[in-house]
């Protein structure tokens, strides 16, 4: 994979404010926590995705002497602070949430723990790199959801928001459930599987559309998936195809993978009519795929109206994620080293009830149905606390304290979400491949309930507080000043 | 700025092609126009943008071994094409109407004509660059609008689409006019301005606000913008920034910027409040800026009801441009070399009659009003016609060819859109810095009436084919074999 520069991939205020606790001499620790508030597009759930690209990003974490002279021209920076970042490294801590993993709002999904100096650098382009291969996770997952047993290809890259956009958004989209993309960038870095066929240009090219499917056949007689709508879909392109084809089978050639794509049209009219056809001609075994403007909600009208489609191609509303093109990431103090060298906890209050943070050094401990394996709700818990699967576990609403729900031993298992991925500034984290964080998400998504991955006002996951962590935020929130 | 290889940033789909026009040894020219249907955001027009990174690419476009490693080992090319692409250069011309030009649906704002082995290869990454940059660049145009003579600071990295989308996006947002970023990295690769002070976590970090102020003006004397609404913005922020304003003047500390920022809460009511706070104690120089979920649409709302602020920092919806985070770019066949050497025009049709191309090697003639120096209309023609100032003009609707204007000689002029970017593959254009691009995009926004720039149902540009060009589309139109 290439090795990016991204050391000033950063807003100026992370500069300005390094800077100020540069003069005041501020080396003590602090916690970032990076939450989001909303699910992307109506969902209950999100999938995290771009740890692999943050551990990059921080690896290569370093000012050239090209970024300090530019810095320096600004003329707001201090040739001492200057001095100061020729010599920056990241020594703090990072927890995060696998890739893959189910989330949900309000939970700290990656963590950094570092002088408060390091951990405000990194604040941007961590936000930046996670908030977009989430929401591309998220929406894949949603589509591939909506899909069911059908291959789901990423088709996005000429509509994707720059060259980045749809090379990690591929990635994305992989990790979330798509079989395989047309980017072939994306491909070659992430060892992904990459698909396509021809475009309306192959045959245009051509005096006609049975030459160009001939020819496009001859020198791909095990991927020929023919582009019937150029002209007429029904009168000509598969007419056309099903010429093709049998030539194909007549001259002993077996195609591994041999078919049609629609693009245009009534794709479940024109799939219905074209299985037909292809089948009356003795190929029931050629694939039907579309693509036109797909998304998680088309697809699923269109399985619902008995589409004969089992190949969908998904481009501008997955690699965007068109209804909803931003995920809410933000990354707020949660604690701060104090004089005696304890974190002491922070709170971001506000107006909105919901946007004040929870305050302290966090983890989240996700409780399973043993049963089933299904989730019963996430606890967000203060770093020291401990809980057993051996003794009965009481979860309440924090914002309706009297919904309770006691769980007894041997109904409930535990797992705690947060790994540690970097140590004093080293990355202990073994990365799996993108591949195999894609069947660790397929698992994920198994974990939820059917109610869940509804695509439209699913059943939300309950997120609660510990009792220690309720109380601590009830008392910093009672405490404040009052003028 | 650095050099990327993105010579795989491809859907495999054009490779695939490529074999098969390799195999034919198909070495005609082809003309392939990019072009796009709808403005976003329900604009009348948008800013073309993406051109100079377009040319990085065509200029560092080659195949690496380890590229032609990877494409081996996919299976599906045959050596003989590998070797080809060993070698391979691109060796057409590309034409496109400058960065910052105001652009409008169906007509061609870049050609590439190359041998179709050539041209096929570019379509993806060409369409990726130009669709996000035109995008960003539109949005910025429409918000800026909103914005009269305030300034806007693009604000977006952490929620951008990744790395590029917020490094080209903040270029893209500076062209079409933003005053600054937020984003380090683009300040340096574009020598565009940047901007940012500090943010929540800075105030939290100390033990109060006072001090908080205290310390970020001392650091920034020349740039004491300070955010107000960490604790409670009329009660605490506003009157804690004035305490410290007072002492930087009564110091002797004359900042040449100085003033506070709102990110929370009704933008319209506080800041009036905040205004005549601000100028009761003095500080009627005191700058009022906003950030929190900023639109073209806000912008004007709050501006109507009286808000008091003259800086608005834009993030989401502008990095995004989250109403329409896609902007629809094609490229398609529009002509082709026959056995004679000439390029025949060919035609895509579509049951939907705006889906129908412009057949023909073309270009845009832009006709102003001569004393006004607004745009009348654009003038799709064939490459070979040419028109006079001094004649008579006659300009028709093409979807209803009744509606005529007839100019006469003297009300109008004549710019020729379409410049020669590349020739027989050499780069022949001096490109602009994106600061004179920006200025560029201005006088270009001044050629649009103000009937056009309206943010919601604007009047649109009248876009014109000409005679000659009409004549072929209706005569290919109607020659197609009806069965």
């Amino acid at each position: 994979m290439e090795t990016r520069d991204l050391t000033l991939l950063t807003d100026l205020y992370e500069l300005t404010m390094m800077q100020g606790y540069y003069i005041e001499d501020r080396q003590e620790l602090a916690v970032f926590d990076v939450f989001y508030r909303t699910n992307p597009s109506g969902s209950s759930f999100s999938i995290a995705a771009g740890l692999e690209q943050v551990v990059d990003y921080i690896n290569n974490l370093h000012f050239s002497e090209k970024d300090l002279t530019y810095l320096s021209g600004l003329n707001i920076f201090k040739e001492s602070f200057i001095d100061y970042l020729r010599n920056f490294k990241f020594t703090g801590d990072i927890y995060s949430v696998p890739e893959g993993t189910v989330i949900f709002p309000n939970e700290p999904i990656l963590k950094v723990i570092a002088p408060i100096i390091e951990a405000q650098l990194v604040e941007t382009a961590i936000l930046n790199i996670i908030n977009h291969q989430s929401l591309i996770a998220t929406k894949s997952a949603r589509i591939k959801w909506a899909a069911g047993n059908d291959l789901v290809l990423e088709f996005g890259l000429r509509r994707a928001q720059g060259p980045d956009a749809g090379v990690y958004g591929a990635r994305a989209a992989i990790i979330g459930g798509c079989y395989a993309t047309s980017n072939v960038l994306a491909g070659q870095m992430f060892s992904v599987p990459v698909s396509g066929t021809h475009a309306h240009s192959w045959v245009m090219s051509f005096g006609d559309e049975y030459t160009a499917f001939k020819k496009y056949a001859e020198a791909f007689p095990d991927a020929a998936l023919l582009l019937v709508d150029t002209y007429d879909t029904l009168k000509s392109g598969v007419p056309n195809a099903i010429k093709v084809f049998k030539e194909m089978f007549d001259a002993g050639i077996n195609p591994k993978l041999y078919g049609i794509r629609l693009d245009s049209g009534d794709l479940a009219y024109l799939s219905k009519k074209a299985r037909k056809m292809l089948d009356a001609a003795g190929f029931q075994t050629a694939v039907i795929s579309a693509s036109s403007d797909l998304d998680e909600y088309l697809i699923q009208n269109l399985k619902s109206q008995g589409a004969e489609i089992t190949v969908w191609g998904v481009g501008t509303n997955l690699i965007t994620s068109k209804d909803c093109p931003a995920f809410g990431g933000v990354y707020k103090l949660s604690a701060i080293q104090n004089s005696d060298g304890e974190l002491e906890p922070k709170i971001k209050i506000s107006d909105n009830l919901e946007k004040v943070t929870n305050p302290g050094n966090k983890k989240i401990f996700r409780v399973y149905d043993k049963l089933t394996g299904k989730i019963k709700a996430d606890l967000i818990t203060l770093d020291h606390e401990t809980f057993s699967e051996d003794k009965s576990l009481l979860l309440f609403d924090p914002t309706a304290t009297w919904k309770k729900m006691k769980l007894h031993p041997g109904t409930f298992t535990l797992r705690e979400l947060l790994i540690p991925i970097f140590k004093s500034g080293n990355c202990i984290y073994n990365f799996p491949e993108a591949m195999d964080i894609k069947k660790y998400c397929e698992l994920e998504m198994e974990s939820l309930w059917p109610e869940n991955r509804r695509l439209i006002n699913p059943q939300n996951v309950y997120v609660d507080l510990s009792k220690e962590l309720f109380d601590l935020k009830d008392k910093l929130l009672n405490t404040l000043d009052v003028d």
